[in-house]
C-alpha cells in the first residue's frame, strides 16, 4: 500500500475496536465521530493527504526499497547526510503544517522504527529472531504507513521508590506468564498521546533496569494493535471545548489525546517481541540503536517550527497593537529570534557532522541533539509567557466568533480594531494567542515539552556522565601545569 | 438594609436590566441562571451569606454609624490601628473562603469608596459639591451593600500613542456633551472584571491626563447603576467549561467575567459626578485621596490567601505521590514558605507603620504597599510552573468524576492510587492542580495578577519616582566624603 | 570596663600572640601594624569608638546589670519587643556605618551569647555546670566587650560523605583526649572570618550529628581565647590591594580576613565547656536556644543597610550620567526598593509579632526570620549585576587617586565628567561603584552572603521541615471536602 | 617580514614612544618592562611565537600573496567555506592558549581589516582612493604582522542624549580640522582595550550618524600609529595584584589594560584615512563590507574555548571535592554542556551556510552569527556564579604558593587536600577558580563579554530590525487563513 491518503487512515481507523474510556464512557467505534477524537483525526487524516499533495509527495515520501510505493520519509534508513537531510525536510513539512503543535505525528515513532530496524544486529546480540522480528515489523508498518503511540514510564504513584518497586511491583506493566507462543502483560503504564487514533502501541523498555529477578519481569520490549484484547485506555478530557477554528484554533485541530494504559492479562504473540530480558540491552535500547539519535532528529525538527510560530505570533501581535517600538517588546522578540536561530543551528550541526554507526546508519551528532533536548524544555516556557505579556488585557478584552456575527459587531469593529486591523481580523489573531498562551491546551503544550523526555532535573545528570568532557579538563591539567 | 445575604443579592441581580453580550446572544434578565454568570453569582452570594454567619459575623461586619445596622467592615473609615486590623481581619475571611481567586470581591472597590468619603476634603478643593457627593454614595453603597465593578484603561488599539490620541480621540470614553443636569459620556474602556453580576460601575481618572483642552473630556470620575441606558457589556467567553466542581474546581466557581465597556451616549446625572475636570486632582485621585492604600491592603490580603493556597497544595502535591524529600521539590516549596512570609510581613509592617493622612483616615504605610503590589505580579507566575513541575504527567493522566463512576473506577482505584491517598482522591486533588496550573482559567488568573495594577515595566517607574531615595543618596555621600 | 573604646581595642590586641600564617608568613604581635589587618583592625576601632560618641552613645550601649557600666546594647537579654526595638537601634549604628560590609561586628557573636545566656536551663538540662558556664561567659564577655570570631564548618575535602566520615574522622576538630580538667581538641574547622583581630574563638556544634559513637567526637561547644597555644589559624591573601579609601573605598576599610582553623592539641579548660555529648541538644543549640533568632536580627538589619547602600549607590550613577530615565534602568532600581522594602517589612513583622521564649527572652518571629535569611543570600547576587550594568565601560575607563594628581586631571575634568559630577567627582563615585560590583572585595562579599547561613539548597530543606504548613493544608482539604 | 615572533613584537614595542598614564605616571618607553603591561606583553609574545612553533604554523599561518611569507590566517580574505573552516582553526589555536581570556588578540581587528580590504569596491562608492587605501592599510598590517586596538564609543558623560550632543559636542572625538594633507582630530573616546601594547590604533565609525552638519565632523574612518603625537592613553589600574603564576594564574598572564583614548589635535594624513563624510556608509561600515561577520567569527571561536575552560574547570573541581554526584550540581553541569553545544552548532551552522557576499567574500551565515553575539553576553555572567557555587567556602580558605612554601604545608597537606587532589595541588586548582569567579579579573572579564559588542538591550531592537521575520509572519497569515 506504501503512504496512505487521509481516507484511508480514518477508514483504518474506523474499522477498529479499542477499548477507550473517557468521560465515563467506553468509545470502542466509530472514533473518527466521537468529538474529542474527530477533529485531531481530522487533523492527522491532512497529513497523510499531504503525502498525495503533489506540492510535498517529493518531500514526503520516496520509494519503497521493497514494494517501491511511495512511503514516508521518515521510514528512510540514512545512509549519507544527504539522507539525513532528506528525511528532515519531510518532517518539516508536518512539522510547519500543525506548526509543531503535534507532538505525535507518525514520524516521531516511524523515526524510532527506522532507527531500531538498521540496528538489526544490535538486537541479534540478544538472539537472532529479535532481530529479524523487529526489521519484519519495521517493514509491515512501513508498507502500511501505520500510526503507532508508545508508552514509556511507571503510574505516578510514589515516586520515592523506583517503578518497579511501587506497590510491591503490583503497578507497573510486567510479564506475569511466559507461555510458548508469546507473554502476558499485566499491569499500566503512563502516558499513551495520540493513543484512540493511532493503529499499534509500542513498549519499550522503560526507566533503568536492574539485572536482578525482581526486575526481569519489566525487561521487554514489544508491538501490539491498538485493540488487542485487555488493553484499555484511560483519557483525561478533552482540552478542545467545542469551538470553531475560530475560537479555538490551535485546540479544534492538534489537541492530542493523553492516556493510561492498563494492561489486563494482555497476550503478545512471540512475533511481536523484540527483546526478552537482557536488562543491560533494555537500558541501552535508544542510545546504542540510534534511536534516541533519529527521533530527536524529528523532535527538534519539530520544535524549530513551532519556535517559528511564536515568533512570527508575537511579531504579528506587536506590529498590530503598536508596540514594536518599545525597548522592553524588542527584548523579548530578540530573545526568540536567537531561540530560533539555536534550534536552527543545533540541527545544522547535528546533521552536517553526523557519522556512520556501529549499524551503518549515518546518525546525526548525538553530543549536538542531546544538547538540544536539554535546553529546548525550559526556553520553550517562556513562549506562552512573552505572548501573555505582549498581548496584556487584550487577551481578556476578547469576545468570540459569534460575537462577531452579531449586533455587536459595530462595537468589535470600533473598539477592537488594531493599529493596522480591523476588529475581525484583530479578534481572530488574539484568539490564536489565545489558545498559544491561555487555553487549557497551551498549559498541557508547555508541560507536555517540558517532560518530553523525562524530568529535566534528571535528564541534566544523564547528559554529563555521557558527555565527554575529558578534553576540556585537559585543558585545565595542562594550563594548571603550564610553565611560562 | 446593611449587610446583604445571598438571596438579596442575587434578588437584586434579578431584578436588573443591564445590556451584556456574551456568546453572541444579549444577556439582560435572569442573570443568575446563566450558565456563564451563575456560578460566579452563587459564589458570591456565599460571601454575603459569610456576613450573617454567625462563626464570620463579628468579622465581617461592624455597626454602620447612621444606621447601626451591621455593614460589611470594608467599609469602616480607619482611624487607628486597631481598625486597619479589624478591616484586614474581615477581608481575610472572604479571601480564605475563595483561597485568593476572587479578584473582584465587593471588599475590594467598597475600600476605594471608603478611603474616597474619607477625603471628602480633598474632593472640596474642585468644588464642595463633590465632596458631598462622594460621601453620600459611600453611604449609599454601604447600607444598601453594593457590588461595584470598574473600568480603567483605554482600549488596547495602538499603544504607541497615548489612550486619548488613539484614532483621534474616538475611542476612549469621554464627555461629549455637557448639560446643565449631567454629563453624556461616548466611548469605551478595559476591561470590567465581575460585570455581569455587579449593581454599580465606577468610572475613575484613568492614566495619566495633560491639562491640555484635549485631555479635558477625559477628566471626570462618576458612578452609574449597572443598567444605565446606552451602557453595553462585551464579554469573552466563559473560562468555565461546565464541568463539576469535581472536575473544575476553581473555575465552577470563581471564574469572575471580564468585559469591554461600551457607553453609547450614557447619561450621567449630576448627583453620580465626583469630579469633572481638573486634571491634576483626577490625576492624584487615588494617591492623594488614600484610595490606592487602602485597596491595596485588600488585595495583598487576598495574595496572601492565594499564596498559602499553592503553598498548601504543592505540599498536598509533594506527600501525595512521594517527591517531599527530594531536593529540588524542597526548594520549591521553601520560594512558597518565603513568598508567604515575605507577603504577611509586608501587609505586617504597612499596618504597624500606619499614619493618619491629611483627611484623618489611618492610612497603611504606602512605601511598603507600593513595594508589595510591584513584587507580587512577578512572583505569583511560579506558582503554576511549580504546580505543574510537581505533578508532570499527572496532570495528564487524569480522569474525571464521570470516570469514578464508571466501570474505570477498579483501574483508578488501583493505578492512579498516591502514596497516601486513594485512586479518587488522587484524583480529585490533581483535578484542583490542573485548574490551578493547567486550565484556561488558571492562565487567566496568572494573567490577571501580572497586570493587576498596570504593566509592571511602567510601574517600575512610578514606584522609583514617588520613592523617598534621598537619605540613601545621602548616604553614599556621606561616605563619600568621609575622612578616616 | 564595660564598652571599650577603639584605642582599648587595639591595646588588647596588640598585646595578644595568636598563631596566624599569611602569605606564607606567621604573624604573632603587632597586629595592628600588619597590612592585612590594620585597616579593619581601625575600622573595628571606629565601631568601639562610636560606642563613646555622644551622637550614638544611647543607641549604641545600655547599662550593665551587673557593673552598671555601658556595655553594648547587643548584649541586652530582650525581655520585651521595646527591647529588641532597642537591640535594632543599636545594632543599626554599626550596620549603617559599615554599609553592612562588615559580616562580623562584635555585635554579631554577642547576639548569639545573650540568647545561650538566656537560654541557662536549656543548658542545665544536660548538666547545671552548663547553665552557670555559658552565664558566666556571656557577662565575662560583655563586661570585657570582647570581640569573638567563630568557626562552623568540617574541612572541605570530600562532601560527598558526612563531615565527621571524611578521610576516616581524621579532619573534622574533634575530641582526642578527656581530662578531668578539660578536653583536647584536634582537627580542623572552616572558617574564622575576622579571626586575625579576635579576641575569642567560639567552637559551637556544627552540622547534623548522630547519637552514634561514632559521632560523639563532635560534641562540644566551647570558647577559647584566641590565642590559646595549639590553635593556628591560615588566612587567604588579603582582597585589599593596598590602595587608598579613595582606590579602594570598601576593601581598604572593611576587608575582614577569613582564616582555616587548626587546632593541634588544644587544651580546652572546663570552665569554657559548655556542652560535651548530648548529640541531640547540640542539633538544637542555635533552634532551641533562641540564638538563630537573635543572630539573623543582626544580620536582617546589617543587611537591609546594605540593601539601601546599593539603591543609593545605583541611584547616584544613574543620575550621574542621565541613566535614569531609561525604562530598564528603572526597573533595576524598582527591585532595590521592592527589595529594601521586604527587608525592612520582615524585620519589622518579626518584631512586633515577637513572643517570649521558653527561656523567658523575647524572640522575634522566627518563621519570618527564617523567610528573611533563605531569601536574602539570593537577591544579594543581584546588586553587584545592577551596579555593573549601570556603569558598563565606565567601570574599566576609570583612573584613580594618583592620576588626579597627575598631568592627566584637564582630560579626567574633561572627559570623565558626569552629567551632574565633575570628572574627580564621578571618579570617586565610579571607585565605590567598582569595589561594590568588580574587584575582588565586592565578589568575596557576594559569596559571603550566598553562604552566610550554609548551603542555600540545603536551608531549603531545613525551612521546609521547620515550617507549619498545616494550616495551608488543612484549607487545601476543606476545600476539597467543601460542598457548596 | 610576515608573521612576527614573540621578540620581534616585543622589540618593536621597545621602540614605539606612545603617551600612556597609568597609576599618576605617565609611560613612554621600555613597556615591556612595565609592571602592569610586561606579563600581557609577554602572553602576546607567546601567541606570536606559536605561529612559528612547528606544532601550530600551518594552522596560524598561510603563504601571503603578496610576499609569500607567512602570515597570520586571520589576514586571509575567505573565499570558500574551506578557508572559513581555516581561519576558525587558526583562530582557535590562540583562543585555547589563552581559553578565551583574551578579548583583543591580533586576530580579532585583522578579522576587521581583511573584510574591509576584500569590500575595497564598497569604500569605492564614496571614493576610489579609499578603497586603495584601505586595501594597501591591510596589506601593509598584514606584511608586519602588526597589532591594532581600536576605540569606538563616546565618553560617558550623559546618556540622555546622544554621543554627539553631549556637552555641546566637545567631548566626543571629532574632525576640527580638514587640510590639504589630512585631518585634525580633537576629543575623546572610550574604551581601547591592550592600548598600551598595540603597534596601531584603529578608529571606525562610532554610533548612529544623521547626514546633518552637526554629525560631519564625526563621520570618519582612520588608523593610526600608536605613538602618533597628540594621543594619549588614560588607563585604570592593572587587575594584576602582582601575584606569581599560581597565586593569580588568569590576571598574571591575561590581564589586558583597558585605557581612555584623548586625541588633542591629532593629525591624521591622508593615506591613513578610510572615509570622511558619507554618514550613510558609515552607518553599514561594519554590516556591509562583513567585517562584522569575520570580527564575530573570531569572537564566537573565541567564546567557545571560553565556554569550554569554564564546563572543564567545573568539572575539575567538582571531582576534586566530591560535590560531582549531586543533583543540583550535574543541573549546572550540564548548563555548562549545553552552552558549549550552543556555541558550537552556532558556529558550525553559520559556517556551512556561509555565503559570498556582494565584494566576493565567503561570509558566516550573519543571521546565526548575530544570534549568537545576542546570546553569548547574558550566558557568559552565569559562569563565575557557578563556580562560585561549586567552590563555595572553598575559594576562601585558600592559602597561596608561599604558604606552600612555608611551615603551613602539613596543614595544608592534611586538611586542604581535596578527594582524589593532594593539599597544594586542590590549592592550584582553588586558585585559578578564584581569578575565575572571585578576583577583579574575573569581573572584568564577565562585564567585557557583557558589552562587548554594545548594550544588550539596544543590540536586540537591532537583531529584531534586520532580521528577516516574514516568513513566520507569513506562517501566521496563512494558519489564521486556512479553511479546513
Amino acid at each position: 500500500m506504501g503512504a496512505r491518503t487521509g481516507q484511508q487512515f480514518l477508514d483504518k481507523l474506523d474499522s477498529m475496536r479499542p477499548h477507550i474510556t473517557i468521560d465515563g464512557e467506553v468509545v470502542s467505534e466509530n472514533l473518527t465521530e466521537h468529538p474529542a477524537f474527530k477533529n485531531v483525526a481530522r487533523t492527522y487524516a491532512q497529513l497523510f493527504d499531504l503525502q498525495h499533495d503533489p506540492k510535498f509527495k517529493d518531500q514526503l515520501t520516496y520509494p519503497s526499497p521493497t514494494s517501491g510505493d511511495p512511503v514516508n520519509v521518515s521510514f528512510l534508513i540514512p545512509r549519507t547526510i544527504e539522507d539525513l537531510e532528506r528525511r528532515r525536510a519531510g518532517i518539516k513539512v508536518w512539522a510547519e503544517y500543525s506548526n509543531g503543535f503535534l507532538g505525535r505525528s507518525g514520524d516521531y515513532m516511524n523515526s524510532s522504527l527506522t532507527a531500531l530496524a538498521s540496528a538489526k544486529k544490535w538486537f541479534e546480540k540478544a538472539d537472532p529472531v529479535y532481530g529479524e522480528r523487529i526489521e519484519a515489523y519495521y517493514e509491515m508498518a512501513r508498507e502500511n504507513d501505520l500510526l503507532a503511540t508508545h508508552t514509556l514510564i511507571p503510574p505516578q504513584v510514589n515516586r520515592s521508590v523506583s517503578g518497579s518497586e511501587q506497590l510491591g511491583g503490583q503497578l507497573s506493566a510486567r510479564i506475569i506468564e511466559e507461555r510458548a507462543d508469546g507473554v502476558v502483560i499485566h499491569g499500566a503504564r503512563m502516558l499513551a498521546t495520540v493513543a484512540p487514533i493511532a493503529d499499534e502501541l509500542l513498549v519499550f523498555p522503560s526507566t533503568v533496569l536492574r539485572g536482578t529477578p525482581e526486575d526481569a519481569p519489566y525487561s521487554y520490549a514489544f508491538a501490539i494493535p491498538n485493540d488487542t484484547p485487555g488493553l484499555r485506555y484511560l483519557c483525561r478530557t478533552s482540552l478542545h471545548n467545542g469551538g470553531s477554528h475560530f475560537d479555538e484554533p490551535l485546540a479544534s485541530r492538534f489537541e492530542e489525546m493523553d492516556a493510561v494504559v492498563v494492561f489486563d492479562n494482555v497476550f503478545v504473540p512471540n512475533e511481536r517481541i523484540f527483546m526478552l530480558g537482557h536488562p543491560d540491552l533494555c537500558n541501552q535500547f535508544y542510545s546504542e540503536t540510534g534511536a534516541a539519535a533519529l527521533m530527536t532528529q524529528q523532535v527538534v525538527t519539530r520544535t524549530i517550527a513551532k519556535s517559528e510560530f511564536f515568533l512570527g505570533l508575537a511579531t504579528e501581535i506587536a506590529e498590530a497593537i503598536g508596540i514594536d517600538g518599545f525597548l522592553h517588546i524588542q527584548e523579548s522578540l530578540a530573545e526568540l529570534v536567537v531561540d530560533v536561530e539555536i534550534g536552527r543551528a543545533l540541527m545544522r550541526a547535528a546533521e552536517v557532522d553526523a557519522k556512520l554507526n556501529e549499524w551503518g546508519m549515518m546518525q546525526p551528532n548525538w553530543p549536538t541533539l542531546n544538547a538540544a533536548r536539554n535546553w529546548y524544555p525550559k526556553i520553550a516556557q517562556r513562549f506562552p509567557q512573552i505572548i501573555r505579556t505582549f498581548c496584556a488585557s487584550g487577551l481578556m478584552a476578547l469576545p468570540g466568533e459569534a460575537d462577531l456575527a452579531s449586533d455587536a459587531l459595530p462595537d468589535i469593529e470600533m473598539y477592537l480594531q488594531g493599529k493596522s486591523l480591523t476588529g475581525p481580523e484583530r479578534v481572530k489573531l488574539f484568539k490564536l494567542a489565545y489558545d498559544a498562551s491561555i487555553s487549557g491546551f497551551s498549559s498541557r503544550q508547555a508541560l507536555y515539552e517540558y517532560y518530553f523526555f523525562g524530568d529535566p532535573v534528571r535528564m541534566a545528570g544523564a547528559l554529563v556522565s555521557s558527555y565527554d568532557k575529558t578534553p576540556m579538563q585537559q585543558r585545565i591539567k595542562d594550563f594548571l601545569a603550564r610553565e611560562d
